[in-house]
């Protein structure tokens, strides 16, 4: 049995992704479909990518990834299947269109290789405009899950030629690292895209700064500090995050997705 | 192994749906269930309809579809199951209440059995006089999953006495046709309740009309325009949706379900 | 094949939940996973607490149930496991923080066994200090799911030790029940705290008074009342609503979690 990772800008109110469940049961009734999130930022491809990449490593071994966030449906953009190095991770399968969704997770585990979608045989018989999750996704996905090889779904890509993820990422200037907010979550708390590991331990000698609203050190979880205090510390993806404990981060200040923070070392 | 897709207008804040999965999985453990949507806009038996009709062809032969949007749950209205005529796309069956639900699927496949749901042997013990999703509706759909027959189910119905639903529909008058927004998507996309093949090709040589706030011609897709822009087409349902590129229409144009459009054509 | 049911406060919008079953099929591929719900309030144990009480009875005999609304995550309070006696309604298992998740359910259902979760040989190797419902919990619910038994989890536990939940209940003041608002649900409905069966026969011997803003007797259901107009009525979990048909309660009347209901004998 394998698992088909589902993950979408489509929401939960349409039956977009109702429908792309129908297509994979009908070519694959054995494979199993899990949902990781269908409620990404419209169009927000790097909120996707990032996703993805902190997600993939909970799945078992021989999960295909089915990642829609297509604000080009219809265009020129290419439609692309990979397949990852094994590793303790897995040999994972991923579907996608080719618009940098994919960036931040090779970069972590190459491709093996990687396909351009444009052999039909593996896709609905009408192809629409505008639902390529559906027509084309869906069903590569399934047929993936059924065996199929990458190599067998199109014309064969060099993971080089990829078009990259547009996200500025994190950087360092002298002693202060710069990041981003690139995701909020439900409970308002604000997942920057540093990696922990990026900093020069300890963890407890940086201080998160955001704007002149706030200045915090990272701490270890949100239990150091009282209800309505600020805390940052390292999320449970690895990333430096930053929350006021059981209240709205991003409301109390005012935050966006890209918003800007620094971290500093401690006096 | 048989599909059951669920499709109601309970949210998924409440346990409601979880509940109805639960009462399945007791009755049928190897039926699998896949969400359609539960995010319906409250009591609008139309919308649940038109999304069935969009829908239930891309899901497997013998998929039994469970729809529950029921304003009048507890009063006069009946239970109903339904077994499709076989074709191409089926046999389906669908269960719900009898409140014009099936109206646009019936018009495109016809019944060739319909029961009343008024044989308790397939209800749960107790029935409630609000939740008949869970004790009725859920509990039908999985016997049938089991395979047991509408027959059996309760009082045969005939087809024609079914309850019609309660929408205007499109309409022509003289060149002009007039339609409706069906559905607003995530997207904040119009969709219309006008099939693209109801017009005289090409779809190239019709305009859509929103009031005063925009006219603009059918195109292919999205990507046939700048982002901002207003754009026509003929949306992944076959239905005629108007939208603005990485925007709401919705939002933008103030526009609501069952707003009018008008489909004029190009001088 | 077993069924694990799901209940947090993470949302959808976030890959958290998708994560957590990810890591359920690692361990326990044939187990199936039910969500009840991911949008509870934040943090609002008193809504979770109620939900799972009101929602077990409908799940499959052995069905283990993974509750987590977590807001001292990463300080001290503990991590249970617990065997429900067995009854009619099944041996059921559940996993959840120890937070008061468990006193409604307990209160009618006592527990057989319970186990602080300190074997880490059913947590993922890395425990992160933010997310132990990707580490600890969903693991441990696998392992249940598997055959493992509540005892092998970790140290023993009295349940009469367990925390309580921190919510008033209903009360009974001369000749008047006082309730609160447990919960509002997707159409705007208030879910009291009051079971039906507290108050003296007949229900329609009783009124239930919001404040100054509505006083209405307990009716049987919706169609009792026109359009717009207040019911109160027994609802489908047992337990005293009030609504209004076809509009939202919650916002006319500007009603939040926790207000007080009063319900009085009828003149």
């Amino acid at each position: 049995m394998t698992i088909i990772a589902l993950l979408s800008d489509f929401g939960t109110r349409d039956p977009y992704v109702g429908v792309m469940k129908g297509v994979i049961a009908g070519i694959a009734p054995e494979a199993r479909v899990i949902d990781l999130t269908h409620e990404l930022s419209p169009h927000q491809v790097s909120e996707g990518a990032y996703t993805l990449r902190a997600s993939f490593r909970y799945f078992p071994k021989g999960t295909v990834f089915c990642a829609v966030v297509d604000p080009g449906v219809g265009g020129e953009r290419l439609g692309i299947a990979a397949r990852l190095r094994s590793s303790r991770y897995g040999p994972y399968q991923l579907v996608c269109p080719d618009n940098g969704l994919l960036t931040p997770l090779l970069s972590s585990l190459p491709a093996e290789a990687v396909a351009v979608l444009d052999n039909p045989r593996y896709h609905l018989p009408e192809v629409s405009v505008t639902f390529h999750g559906r027509d084309l996704f869906a069903p590569v996905a399934a047929h993936l899950a059924n065996g199929a090889e990458v190599e067998a779904l199109g014309s064969r890509r060099d993971p080089a030629q990829l078009r990259a993820l547009d996200w500025p990422g994190p950087a360092q200037r002298g002693e202060i690292w710069l990041a981003h907010v690139l995701h909020i979550d439900r409970f308002g708390n604000l997942i920057s895209d540093l990696p922990g590991d990026a900093l020069e331990p300890p963890l407890s000698g940086w201080q998160v700064k955001l704007g002149e609203r706030v200045s915090t050190p990272i701490r270890r979880t949100f239990a150091d500090v009282a209800l309505g205090e600020p805390v940052a510390y390292l999320g449970s993806s690895g990333l430096v995050e930053l929350a006021l404990r059981e209240d709205s981060a991003a409301r109390v200040w005012g935050v966006s997705v890209g918003d800007r923070l620094e971290l500093i070392r401690r006096a």
